[in-house]
């Protein structure tokens, strides 16, 4: 029966490619409230390609952007899988800055350019046309497929929680399976096993009451803006390593085995560092580029501010100062702990003279999911069978929040497929899908419940 | 006669307010392309005033605004003097922190409210209208007294250099006088005998080509952000110190004799921190705060910005961020050497994986006046008259390039009378210059040609 659903994909992968340049014209940007209608329209395209093919879809409404609930209905036997993805998209930026405008699909090269092309429609289209093989070709799927396919990804999901919690029966799921990470490298197909989490505060120091002249005051008081530096810096320590006291204690260490597989990724540190245009690669001491990228916590700064920002000079000592710090924390790092220890720190670096508040901006857990699981081994053979080439391990610095909350509320674990270029600038001007890894992503899919259900009747 | 020029100014005292708040609704920001118009205004009704009481002036054009010059002419006897000050203002800053517009000036119990009542327009005004009573009531004055005042202050005063030296024979005098500083306290007037120099820098950090993903890519390149914070608390250690090697090398130690009078002044520091709004003061160990705020130097951050600088949170990596810093110095600091040393630290304590860049905004040498003089003693006598309290000699920790340019162009010492209050929030928002210092500023200014008259010719 898979033969037949591989080739009902071949032969429908024009019609496929031009079904989502469709889906790609719809403006969904869910951060924008101009587009609330145009993102709604992005649930209404998911919900009718679902139940053209025959799948029983609904959407379900949230006090923002709606979601599209599906079940395929109890099969012959195997796990359950629950597809997560999304719907909407970022914010276009600077169109200037695109070489064809985003919501206009154009295709360069082989690749698809458009806003939301890889993430995550493209990606989540994938899953959906694999499903209405199967429903075309066997009238069935071979295990049991449920869908959540969202509207509030690219702004943190805000009634997911409610929707989880609320759905939790309808949603019961075995491993819930998700693309919306990069592959490894251009051939290799890559399954994600590992994200950070994410601590976000800000330090927002005040002093005197208003902006001071820094000759008349200067010397007398303490500078918000020298005492932001003193606390920043004093977080990490030469070699880079976090001295918030506490902060490594409950970190999950790299195990040999990992270490090993991660050096055997051969990762192009040149390639990386000259993508992203710095003089060289730095970090925590004592691990690699990709131990510190994917498994290793982290302090950063993520935005300053404070006093004359303007062109030029102007000698005031600052009123008032913030620095926007986040930490990417690993497991088993828990967040209401580390947010703690660095409060404390922070305000154990202040130097008297200011006033130092710490705003709360996320907290999120970080993820890890078990490895030789029936899923896992299922997904990495679908991706051989589909893209010809076994997938890598891989893990991300990146932090997916519906992780743990999945984990949580439904006891299941997820596994991370990943069909589009590490490159794709998901979130910037250009964002590209391949239009071959669109092709192979919707076979590997089709092949994932074939694998699942064979390994679990075998 | 000068019992006549006081009653003159006396019953002028209305009118004079109402031409300040002429003065003051000329938006003649130097820094403002946009007024550079406005600026030229502010130039021509200095120009006005001075022509229209019979005194010889002149517009001259500088590559950026204009200075105006003028002469009284010959006298019978007696020093010159060159009264200096400044037209232009700094900008508003955020008006909705004014209590009233900045450019419509309010008065509000007694002190007159807009940006440049005190810096310096209405200082400055005090000796145009001193002069003008002069002129009314006895057709000359008993000195020859000179003007220069200039629209470029608040940006630097970069054409003054030029202006000085091209009419260096036309500028010739015995004393400098200006007004750009403040009183004691309430009811006290002061003469500043000395101020700080400054060097003004900008350290400009760029890491990555563009702001990353701090998940995707944090832990493996150095952050912009976190290594400004490192090199910024690099400048000084835990007892605000600077420990820019060699920094302290040539600072003048405030002798024995210096130090007993300052502490004599019975400075307010509960009501000085108070005004401020700081939760304490602080500074250099081992000082009183008037000594650091008049005799010590010091490393003030001005301003920081860089990556998300808007509400709430985004998880960047900046790509540039930058750090306004200054160093207000002291008698015998060397701006050179001090600016090179301080070059020479940040590059050492910039931590590997970005790029470093310092502009330079401006350098200036400190400045301390000789006591004792003619000029000087005339100087507390006119203003004992004009206040009916003596002054106290004071420093003060902002800077005043001009003063050590008119001792090395035109070989003259500067006496800086001061009829502002210390919190006349010059720079910030709610500048103000109370209209009782202003009509005593004026008196205490005819005074001081008259007493100066009479010192010389005695």
């Amino acid at each position: 029966m898979i033969d037949k659903v591989i080739a009902h994909i071949d032969e429908h992968n024009k019609a496929n490619i031009e079904r989502l340049k469709e889906f790609l014209r719809i403006p969904s940007i869910s951060t924008d409230p101009a587009r609330k209608a145009d993102t709604r329209k992005g649930a209404e395209w998911v919900h009718k390609v679902l139940t053209g093919c025959g799948i029983k879809s609904e959407i379900i409404d949230t006090k923002g952007h709606p979601a599209v609930l599906a079940d395929t209905g109890p099969a012959d036997g195997g796990p359950t899988i629950l597809v997560y993805g999304h719907y909407d998209v970022q914010p276009t930026g600077d169109e200037k800055l695109w070489k064809s405008p985003p919501f206009e699909p154009t295709v360069r090269d082989g690749d698809l350019f458009a806003r939301g092309s890889a993430d995550d429609k493209g990606q989540v289209l994938t899953h959906l046309l694999a499903a209405e093989a199967w429903m075309k070709v066997a009238r069935k799927l071979p295990i049991r497929v449920k869908f959540l396919i969202e509207g509030e990804e690219e702004i943190g999901s805000p009634s997911l929680d409610e929707v989880i919690h609320k759905y939790k029966d309808r949603l019961a799921c075995d491993y819930v399976v998700l693309s919306d990470t990069p592959k490894f490298d251009k051939t290799t197909p890559a399954i994600t096993y590992g994200t950070k989490g994410l601590i976000y505060k800000e330090i927002v120091i005040t002093g005197p009451k208003q902006n001071l002249h820094s000759g008349s005051y200067g010397g007398t008081l303490t500078n918000p803006g020298n005492a932001l530096a003193v606390i920043i810096a004093s977080l990490r320590d030469k070699d880079n390593r976090v001295t918030i006291p506490g902060f490594y204690d409950d970190v999950r260490p790299i195990g040999d085995d990992e270490r090993k597989k991660m050096a055997a990724l051969n990762f192009d540190e040149k390639g990386y560092m000259n993508a992203m245009g710095c003089p060289s690669l730095e970090g925590e001491k004592g691990f690699s580029t990709l131990e510190r990228r994917w498994a290793r916590p982290t302090v950063d700064v993520n935005g300053l501010g404070g006093g004359f920002m303007g062109e030029g000079a102007s000698t005031v000592i600052p009123a008032r100062v913030f620095g926007k710090v986040s930490m990417r924390i690993v497991p088993d790092q828990d967040p209401a702990k580390i947010a703690k220890a660095f409060e404390k720190a922070v305000m154990a670096a202040a130097p008297p003279g200011v006033r130092v508040e710490i705003l709360d901006h996320s907290s999120c857990s970080a993820y890890v999911s078990p490895m030789g699981t029936t899923g896992m081994d299922a997904a990495g053979e679908a991706l051989k069978l589909g893209f010809g080439k076994a997938p890598v391990f891989i893990r991300e610095g990146g932090t997916l929040p519906i992780l743990p909350m999945f984990k949580k509320v439904l006891g299941a674990d997820s596994i991370m497929m990943g069909f589009c270029m590490p490159d794709c600038n998901a979130h910037g001007p250009n964002e590209y899908f391949g239009l071959d890894d669109f092709h192979k992503g919707t076979r590997a899919s089709a092949y994932f419940v074939d694998v699942l259900a064979r390994a679990t009747t075998r």
